[in-house]
């Protein structure tokens, strides 16, 4: 879209600027304190899951459906109830699923580090061999990228395309290079772009022919069941089932977990991959502990129940988020709209909307909003080593602040924005 | 202690023998299924807790005293008040002290496999030496040597003496070797043997001077409030407190966890070290997740509120517990007392009675107990690498059967270690 300032002259330019500046330092006079940096649920999401609390007084019955006291050591790998309510969840089957602790961040974490010392099912573990590689859809998770960076794994900046990942690129690097050991995806609603990748780069993801035997998909798929209008969830293809079709069984590590269902830190996460890693998985798990947090697991089954239980839950969550959302649609389309200054995504679900400024502007941006008391995600977190060739990308999570607030950050925030491009149009003229 | 089948004549041995084995016949036809061969609490101490449950419910606050919301992400390290109640359970303060889940065992694993892949406060990973060693105790806990097995560090058997692991060979090693890295101790209430650490052996263990840089003593006191009387509690000197003066400000690493004092596996466990060790600590604890379940947290403030509460608390699990323990050593007094065929410990805390037959009669004696029955811990499970070199420790784990089961256990115990040991009296005549 075309930049609609560009024809303006330096006098108009500098009129302009004059203007914003003087808008802006009225936001700054509020001393406002605004946060929407992060993917925190809201308090009101988090009430949705308070009668959860409730499915294990003192006087209630703490077994399990087999028997197992669910305060007493065992269940290494959890409950068969737990089982099944995520494998309901990830849309696998029960036999595919490992229950962890509250995190499906530290269960990535493990399979890396465990990969690093004792590599995938038998292979060289990773910190023998010359340098290991791992392709990194940008924008992507910052999270994601600290652990490979962690462990000193090279990242490869992948383009994430309308679809999904640009999967020539793709498919280049996997089967050409042994040292590429797998690839970071959020498949959903990605974080930050909401991209959903079609079912074309899904089958492609299957049909992958990588160089390495210990390549892995790290298919992180938290936000499956977080639609933002459930009547009309997207939905994508099986990848366990798919890999499997597709001669490549063991290719592809599921991850999920209820931190954005149930309480954000305090819920249960799971691991959903083939018979042969879970069994190479616990090889590794039973030395680590004895089993975790089972009373968890129960709560959780017995608020939820199942699938039905969980796309239940799924809609009050998506009525409190929807409008949020669509707040900062409004707002940026008021304001910036036909401006060709930004574009930014319009998702369908998940935690984020992703911005993109003109090109050197992100994190003067980033740095102006947190001066007017608006904390963002700081600019570059969202690519490997936190840097954003272009420095445009900017990731806006509206998920935990008020509704009024949304709009007042976005508000500041399409001010910044003009501000910061035509202060850099003035420079380059 | 004379054995007093050493002057019978082989036809008096052999006529013993045949008594015995009609006597061990006829348990195996009872059928029993008795399993005394982990420490488990029991179902009495696990309905202590149950009012835990009760401190959180749906109506309930769910604030930390800081104003934290438990339910949502933040807090890496813990909640203050968690972090207060550990410290004072752990002896420390609550500056050296984070909160993890719910199982020590994972924290200790967390530690090696950091200090494999990024060593310790900026050392040489240790998979980039020839060979990394470890002490260890023997007897001692199996969980600990399977995670030293499992990242191929060579451990070296350290005898356990009355009051605590030979200290003459520790310092030596320590002092010595660069490549010993740690060792492992449980302080109190030792497992299996029930020691405790006399102050002798603590203040030589805070004295230490390690020829690497990086050694650090693995101090799991998971037994620290675990006595079976509490009116005479052991107390052992604090041991980050004494490397500090010692001049050894970082040399320990202390664990605990609510795991037999609350829910087994279900509770919160904590690490308690130098504050330059909680640094180091978190600057990989941050990669690896975004914080653990605060709600737990606050189930177990608000349940044991301090050390009071728990040592109140543990009054009860003591008092449940006691006649077990008593139990093993009646029947053990009654049965072979004076024979001379065994050894035993009387441990006045801890889960454990550790017993020593004579050599070459352990694995014998476990094998035909689990045929008449009854489970004990694998024979040589006490050891690195499972070998027990004399074959003769058998560890006994008398919570949580019932106190009828134990009796029997232990009276089929004795007359299988008394056929086992004449029978090979009878082999070697």
């Amino acid at each position: 879209m075309k930049n609609i300032y560009e024809d303006l002259s330096r006098e108009e330019l500098q009129r302009k600027c004059e203007e914003l500046h003087k808008e802006y330092v009225s936001y700054k006079e509020l001393g406002l304190r605004l946060d929407i940096s992060r993917g925190k649920p809201s308090h009101e999401q988090l009430m949705l899951s308070m009668p959860m609390l409730d499915t294990l007084h003192s006087d209630m019955d703490y077994l399990s459906e087999e028997g197992i006291d669910t305060r007493n050591y065992g269940a290494l790998t959890g409950l068969s109830e737990a089982k099944r309510l995520m494998a309901d969840v990830m849309e696998t089957r029960p036999e595919n699923v490992i229950i962890f602790c509250d995190s499906s961040l530290n269960i990535m974490y493990d399979l890396i580090t465990k990969s690093m010392t004792h590599g995938v099912m038998g292979s060289t573990p990773w910190y023998r061999l010359p340098e290991v590689k791992f392709l990194c859809p940008v924008p992507g998770y910052d999270r994601h990228f600290a652990i490979t960076e962690y462990f000193g794994i090279k990242m490869i900046n992948i383009p994430m395309l309308e679809d999904g990942p640009d999967m020539e690129l793709v498919e280049k690097y996997v089967s050409e290079d042994p040292l590429v050991k797998g690839i970071w995806c959020v498949p959903k609603y990605s974080n930050p772009t909401g991209t959903v990748y079609s079912e074309e780069v899904c089958f492609r993801f299957a049909r992958l022919k990588p160089a390495a035997e210990d390549f892995r998909i790290y298919w992180d798929n938290a936000y499956n069941v977080h639609h933002l209008d459930i009547s009309r969830p997207r939905v994508i293809p099986e990848l366990i089932e798919e890999c499997c079709l597709a001669g490549n069984p063991d290719m592809v590590y599921k991850f999920a977990s209820f931190s954005k269902i149930s309480f954000a830190g305090s819920s249960i996460a799971a691991l959903a991959t083939s018979e042969a890693n879970v069994k190479d998985v616990i090889s590794q798990m039973k030395i680590q502990t004895i089993g975790h947090n089972k009373i968890n697991q129960l709560r959780h089954v017995r608020f939820f129940v199942d699938r039905i239980g969980v796309m239940n839950h799924m809609r009050k969550h998506a009525a409190i988020l929807r409008p949020k959302f669509e707040a900062v649609q409004e707002v940026l389309k008021e304001e910036l709209g036909g401006t060709g200054l930004g574009t930014w995504t319009d998702p369908e679900g998940g935690y984020f909307v992703s911005f993109d400024t003109l090109p050197g502007c992100a994190k003067k941006t980033v740095r102006m909003m947190k001066e007017a008391g608006v904390v963002l995600t700081g600019a570059g977190a969202t690519f490997p080593y936190g840097i954003d060739p272009e420095d445009k990308n900017i990731r806006l999570a509206p998920t935990y602040a008020e509704l009024d607030e949304i709009r007042q950050a976005l508000k500041i925030f399409s001010c910044v924005v003009k501000l910061v491009s035509i202060e850099k149009m003035l420079e380059e003229k």
